[in-house]
């Protein structure tokens, strides 16, 4: 049943898109689920909502088989099937072993092939070179899912990825969901059931790297799944989220990820967690040339554009780590952690040193630590001496850690309604301290709903305060670096924050085109670049202002022109596929009278002559200069399609490449995010004696371009709004050029 | 003996600064050691070396006095004597109780006070309330070195200083040397003597900081010294890098600072460590405001811009890092590894994702991963499944470090020529697998002099491969996040590069004023801000090019002068403390006839009449327009003096902050490699059409600018000289416009 409106979608929403636009779309957009319907795709035809898989068969099978089971001494398959045959008894699952040569396996009875399987399993797991040949006799028997273990697919360069392209259209054929191939044991491991709380769920495309998240439970910390995804032929990360968020025992997602199979399942699966208020922790391969060459050879994904898989990640809330450490940290403090009841952070020390060091690194990653008042710093000179400070971070000098006072120090500091986070870096053991100490904020942090943190920072890990007292503790969060402690904290405000004000992009996408749309098609040349006058008016037909300006063919039209528009004007060459005007001297800037007017004429259409280059005309422009030149730009991502980029002008940001990146469908609060991401953010409000711009203009300029992108699709290869002039408050922003190549 | 010359430099040097500069200096230069003679001073008065103190005795006394000492029950001193006498007989020497009213402490006789001491003692400990009594008492006595416990001075405000600064000058008439006040027992804590290898002396300003390094020694990283330097009244920071820098046994400098106490000390001990190529580790606080506050209120010391400490730092490769546990794992590394015998690293994994994930870190923070040759690939694969990549990352899929594949593929990278460090993450513990590979880590580790790392990912940390068989190797560098590692293989390949190429620029540093120094002297008008047509002529004195241009009084005066300069001409208005002159309208560009210079002329003088502005003139000025506008200027530091800054100028950069600084004295490569810490660095190097500009003239400028710095000393209160033009290579560069303040 699952996954039989395979593709159904995808013809719909093409229609969608012909019907909008009169062209063919690009490459096909891909659904999951059963429950979407023609209506729930966007202007560009991609989809708005995506079901969620039911795995709970998957995770918790009634009955399995093991194909291709074994007990030989010495095969790779006897051990699996051990394995499985452990698990199985675990979960409470019948397991039949099948294999065409044996009676039994491990005293079990073993049918020769999946047709004679005594009932209809919930789960297969192949262990068989090549699972193709299978798929359709698992599809007659009615199984509802399969693990495929082989390798060799698409990992292994084209030859592979064409056999994997084959056994995902047998799957969807067949109607049962698959993991993998590529794949491993990780899903049936044995999980603590003796761990309380809320729990991580881990979703890896290696084993390996998934095995220190897991490791977390000898420390305590609760795991409730493991998907390891493998080649993603079928079942994909995005629908291990989508599950995940909706499990009630789901605390986080932990994930480590190298690529994404589909850039839209994956924002949908962001957005049904972002929903549910359950936090996605990521790291994700691909910061360089190297690790995403080194990602494709493994699990064969493109690992996509990092600045945009970045962009994507930070819209849906997804918090991106890059090491396994920080992935552990954070996963485990924001499965735990209640949701904050003030923002404020309190350093509480024994050493003044400490305090000044971690407060130092906190405030630098922007946490708040605000002054405690005087009321509540007089409270706390009642224990802790006079001499020391208590204003946040609070030195205590140590000794009233030792006595009755310590306690009270800490239950003082969380009755602080400013404060929502203690955080006690422990950075040296002295058991006559250190053990009260944590035994103290044990003890308080269970009569709290405030989050109490502590960095262990001694580098052996084996003294008992650690290791039973504050492990023992779920309601304690801890941690073995400052770093790790800050990175986890700070992404536990963010979450929450993001959360709290959460509203999906996808409920106000655009399903409709506008009347813009039409207007704009008809301006589109495939395969072409258009020249700047039509550039400009298919920005003139999303209401993006251009200059007055006038396409001219002589000399003399180009004088009325110029006094239509008003002096001083600038003249350019038009032309398509003409790309360095500046550079070949067809760019005039400054021309205040009819004599310069028709001279600059003739030198522009002489260069044009001696470059080969055949003019639409020349382009008189009225002059617009006191502002702050910006970028606005569409390009198109192979994995998430069409992206919007907002960037300072200017040659000099040409050099630092000062932009930020959104992929639509995103609201206003993501179009101005996008300013705040830029280093050079304070040029917009004014600097030197300039007036500040209009920066609710050059949002609106942002939020009509993603329109443009999302209606013109594929059709539209790239857009490039450069210089984009940002005009002083209340006066506007007005595209001076743009370049537009079609499909 | 030691410190008897203190302030006899400072004289000297006080007297070379009124000889070459005909005025008095600024804020006295503070010189330590005794060998230091008059010639050993740079032309602004400072010290060009510093001696190293002897503090053999101080670690390893023969005999020590306690003064303070006690047995009394419940008593703060008693524990601490109790600790002291266990030191003293580990360390075998002769201890002295001190107290005015026991006979005996502990069963030792006590003697009454310092003077009743049975022999001249090495090192007196106090224990008392104040030491500023005892000390004249110490220094007839003998004692070479004694520790102040007590609390409650610079770090407690105003009255406290005063207190410290009447203790510092004691001890220097006395002639002893003195750690503290407001230190601790750390320097006399027992150390493992079974730990062989080149060890890590630390030298921290808080004792409960210093805890996690100190406790290395139970994961077998050896530590020779600790020196809690607490407020440094008079032995300093400093004096602990020299004397570290100079004993066989120190491998490597481990520092946890708040602040300084005198930069240019800091500086020539860096400079030491640099020579003798001994890493100098460093966790500096005061990143941040909140940070300088905190460290302030808890050993009183200022931190010092942050950027200047940052630089300095650089300069003398100091690696600053910010977290205790990377200060740990990079100081142990650097104590233990040879230096590497190629620069290229080598990821080696059980798991692709490893691989992956290891590699693209690595790549994003510059450690160099070159791709195995096709030779080495083959050699490779003969133990190593052809579908897995091993170019490097090298990914053994697993199976091959089971049996004896495992040590032949170890061996066969380590044996590749271009290959200086093998790094193996071991994210998840499998027994099986990971035992042998971690075994046969050490045992390749042990036969080979390249650097062989580990990352043991599991966050339990009990598991008996990484407990016995890593820790157990003094060879194998163990970390436990993919960070660390990083962090500190960085550090060791910059560390070997640094001291490689380290020419000191203590040795190159002027000692006498240039020709150039009496001009500019005679230009500099006291606590005043210099014209901008007198503060070019400061520049001209230092040879710094300056556009043509004529001061000018009369409209008639401007055209003749423009005549002179040539057309087109800039205009601005010239006066002492005038600022804001762009913003003022009193900069006019372009001009290009007699008439507008003539009405310029008119225009300024009105304005600046209007204004209330008294001109020395109008400034008649060439143009310069076709280059990269920079900014280069002098600024002082509280710790260290005269800075000299570099940057890209223009609106956008003031938006942006892009400047790199550095500390005088600095040769030409420090120059050079401010200009590579810019972000728009390409921007020199041409682009959009533009040609390279002239980065010689650049650094040149930049050079006489820190000659100026260091010549004219604090009598240069602030230079700006904004913009400095650099024109296209071959052109030179032209400073437009400068400003400068005189103390």
């Amino acid at each position: 049943m699952l996954g039989s409106t395979h593709g159904t979608l995808t013809t719909n929403s093409r229609h969608a898109r012909v019907a909008a636009c009169g062209r063919p779309p690009g490459p096909a957009v891909h659904v999951h689920g059963r429950s979407a319907a023609a209506e729930d795709v966007d202007v560009s035809g991609r989809p708005l909502h995506s079901a969620v898989p039911d795995l709970d068969r998957f995770f918790r099978p009634e009955s399995v088989a093991v194909v291709g089971a074994s007990d030989a001494e010495g095969r790779p398959n006897t051990g699996i099937t051990r394995q499985l045959i452990a698990w199985a008894e675990r979960v409470g699952a019948r397991l039949h072993p099948v294999h065409p040569s044996r009676s039994a396996v491990f005293g079990l009875p073993c049918v020769p092939s999946v047709a004679d399987l005594p009932e209809p399993v919930d789960l297969a797991v192949l262990l068989v070179r090549d699972p193709l040949p299978l798929v359709e006799e698992l599809a007659s028997a009615k199984v509802k899912f399969a693990v495929a273990f082989a390798s060799g697919f698409a990992e292994t360069g084209a030859e592979g990825a064409a056999a994997q392209a084959r056994l995902s259209a047998a799957v969807r054929r067949g109607g049962l969901r698959l993991l993998g191939p590529n794949t491993n044991l990780n899903a049936f491991e044995e999980f603590r059931e003796d761990l309380e709380g809320p729990a991580i769920a881990l979703i890896t495309q290696s084993g390996h790297q998934g095995r220190p998240v897991f490791t977390l439970q000898e420390l305590g910390i609760r795991l409730s799944h493991w998907a390891p995804t493998g080649n993603e032929a079928d079942l994909e990360t995005a629908d291990f989220i989508s599950y995940f968020a909706a499990r009630p025992e789901v605390g986080a997602i932990a994930m480590y990820v190298e690529g994404l199979k589909d850039g839209r399942s994956f924002l949908l699966a962001a957005d049904r967690a972002a929903r549910a208020k359950v936090p996605v922790v990521a790291v994700k391969v691909g910061r360089t040339e190297t690790g995403a060459r080194t990602a494709a050879s493994h699990t064969g994904k493109l690992t996509g554009s990092d600045a945009v898989v970045d962009a994507a990640m930070r819209q849906f809330g997804v918090i991106r780590v890059d090491g396994l450490d920080e992935l552990q940290d954070t996963a485990a403090l924001l499965a735990r952690a209640r949701p904050p009841r003030a923002e404020g952070v309190v350093v509480y020390s024994i050493s003044g040193g400490t305090g000044a060091h971690f407060s130092d690194l906190a405030t630098a990653a922007g946490l708040p630590l605000p002054t405690l008042g005087a009321e509540k710093q007089a409270e706390l000179h009642q224990w802790i001496p006079d001499d020391l400070s208590v204003a946040n971070p609070v030195d205590n000098g140590g000794h009233p850690v030792g006595d009755w006072r310590g306690r009270k120090i800490i239950d003082a500091i969380l009755a602080d309604p400013s404060v929502g986070v203690l955080i006690c870096p422990i950075t040296g053991p002295f058991p006559p301290m250190s053990d009260k100490l944590a035994q103290d904020l044990v003890d308080a942090a269970e009569e709290t709903d405030k989050l109490v943190c502590v960095v262990w920072g001694s580098p052996v890990g084996t003294e008992a305060a650690y290791r039973t007292t504050l492990l023992g503790s779920s309601r304690v969060a801890t941690f073995r670096t400052f770093a790790n402690c800050i990175t986890a904290v700070r992404a536990y405000l963010e979450h929450h924050r993001f959360t709290a004000g959460y509203r999906s992009p996808f409920d106000d996408a655009p399903r409709t085109p506008s009347p813009s749309a039409r207007k704009a098609q008809a301006l589109l040349r495939p395969g072409e670049q258009l020249s700047e006058h039509a550039a400009k008016q298919l920005l003139r037909a999303y209401g993006i202002r251009v200059p007055r300006e006038q396409l001219v063919t002589s000399a003399a039209a180009a004088v009325r022109a110029a006094g239509l528009v008003g002096y001083p004007v600038a003249m350019k060459a038009s032309a398509p596929q003409l790309a360095h005007k500046t550079e070949l001297g067809l760019v005039r800037l400054g021309l205040t009278s009819a004599s310069q007017v028709r001279d600059t004429y003739r030198d522009l259409t002489d260069i044009a002559r001696y470059e080969g280059v055949e003019l639409d005309g020349v382009l008189v422009c009225q002059m617009v200069e006191r502002g702050v030149e910006m970028v606005v730009g569409v390009t198109h991502d192979s994995l998430f399609g069409p992206t919007v980029t907002v960037g300072i002008g200017g040659v000099l940001v040409e050099v630092l490449r000062d932009t930020a990146v959104r992929v639509p469908p995103f609201g206003e609060d993501q179009a101005r995010a996008m300013l705040t991401e830029l280093r050079g953010r304070a040029l917009l409000d004014g600097v030197r004696g300039m007036p500040p711009c209009d920066v609710d203009a050059l949002v609106e300029v942002v939020l009509r371009v993603q329109r443009m992108a999302l209606e013109l699709g594929d059709d539209l290869a790239e857009l490039d709004v450069n210089p984009l002039m940002v005009l002083p408050r209340g006066q506007g922003a007005v595209a001076l050029d743009a370049l537009a190549v079609c499909r």
